[in-house]
């Protein structure tokens, strides 16, 4: 078969997640179209030359992501087909670049504090360093699963209520309404990719060895002046981030 | 030490990539800006908790970035303090968008094909599926180091003699204005992060486990008419991302 031979025992990479790339890559591609449904386990491991039991982890890993769900005497159906696209552009907002990718949108306040601005930090929002900025630490979630997680500062003086009226209205655009901030724009994004260290792994709870994604990007006023810096991961195997140029 | 513990077993990825991880962050953070050195292998192996091989592994990493470089007998200095950043925009270029940050950028053409396009590369580039394109593969590097890979389609009726120009100009501009495009704009990027493939890690010439951001992308001329579809892989060790919105 064609497939063969596109897993490899050298590159670091445990071989049912070579296994999930490739079979999310098929799924996105379309090859599957015609049934709808991921070809047999016993298929799949004749296919990449590897026993059933590292296929079923890779189904499993694709079933975490939302991409397939099994039927009970069928086999593996797709769900969706691809990963969850969100888009970045001077506009960016959490809940609507979802869109109808998702049902559900979930976002939880995983914890809240006053700190002292870094010297980075307070370079992005335009502030001395050590002035007070409130840190909101969020988890959000599409049907259920996590997708992505967020630290964001916020000057203190200037929006001296973030914690509360976040608590309160569940979003951050609403909270910085509440407080006098009609509309803001994005400016600038920054993009990395590492492997997600531990508190990762458990918020957005991912496999060991999983991906993230991390934007760093600042908000600000239509004056220009910033209003927000934040700090975003996006797990790799269920996001990806599509740029409006 | 506040950094101990930073590092953990059970995440699935090796100890040395983790510490690589955390000294590029302290590097890029400025903590070691007042000596301009990253501390003795012996204070990072206590640190960390780990024995001085890993440490060198991870020295040894962060040297093939260009972040650091041993100098006999007084230890590892700093280089270069943060990932080469490559900006994305309507006007992104290559060559212009890494700047003063490398004093050398080399893109070298490792092959190119006359290939049918597939469904979604035609509907990216409006053709037909099927019609002829020509893909070009080529490998860009700052001052020596590989830094990203790209496959780049572009319609053959339109730029017959894309293999040719860019071989003579080595240049994707100069080889479209060769054929009569004066300019043209990046109308759509979307990003995902994986784990390179054996051929990614060849090219690249990363270690087993490495992480590429895969940037998908379209330009157009100033009639909004496709001209090129690209896949650009990045090393992400190596690399960061810059969005202008």
């Amino acid at each position: 078969m064609a497939l063969k031979k596109v897993v490899e025992r050298q590159t670091g990479v445990a071989l049912w997640r070579q296994i999930a790339d490739r079979i999310r890559l098929s799924i996105s591609n379309g090859d599957y179209d015609a049934t709808g449904m991921v070809p047999p386990e016993t298929v799949l491991a004749q296919e990449f030359g590897v026993n059933r039991h590292t296929v079923r982890s890779a189904l499993a890993a694709l079933g975490e992501e939302g991409l397939v769900h099994a039927v009970q005497g069928r086999g593996t159906m797709i769900t969706r087909k691809d990963r969850v696209s969100y888009p970045i552009s001077r506009r960016t907002r959490f809940s609507q670049g979802l869109g109808r990718q998702v049902k559900e949108i979930g976002t939880r306040l995983l914890g809240h504090a006053e700190v002292p601005a870094s010297g980075e930090i307070a370079a992005a929002l335009a502030v001395s360093p050590g002035s007070p900025l409130t840190e909101l630490r969020t988890v959000s979630s599409g049907d259920g699963r996590p997708l992505s997680m967020s630290f964001s500062y916020f000057p203190v003086d200037r929006f001296p209520r973030m914690a509360e009226e976040y608590s309160r209205l569940g979003s951050i655009t609403k909270a910085l309404a509440a407080q006098g901030l009609d509309d803001y724009v994005r400016v600038s994004t920054e993009i990395v990719a590492r492997h997600a260290d531990a508190d990762e792994l458990s918020q957005l709870k991912l496999s060991p060895g999983a991906i993230v994604m991390e934007a760093q990007s600042v908000n600000v006023d239509l004056d220009g002046k910033p209003v927000e810096f934040s700090r975003t991961r996006f797990a790799a195997d269920r996001m990806k981030l599509r740029i409006e140029t």
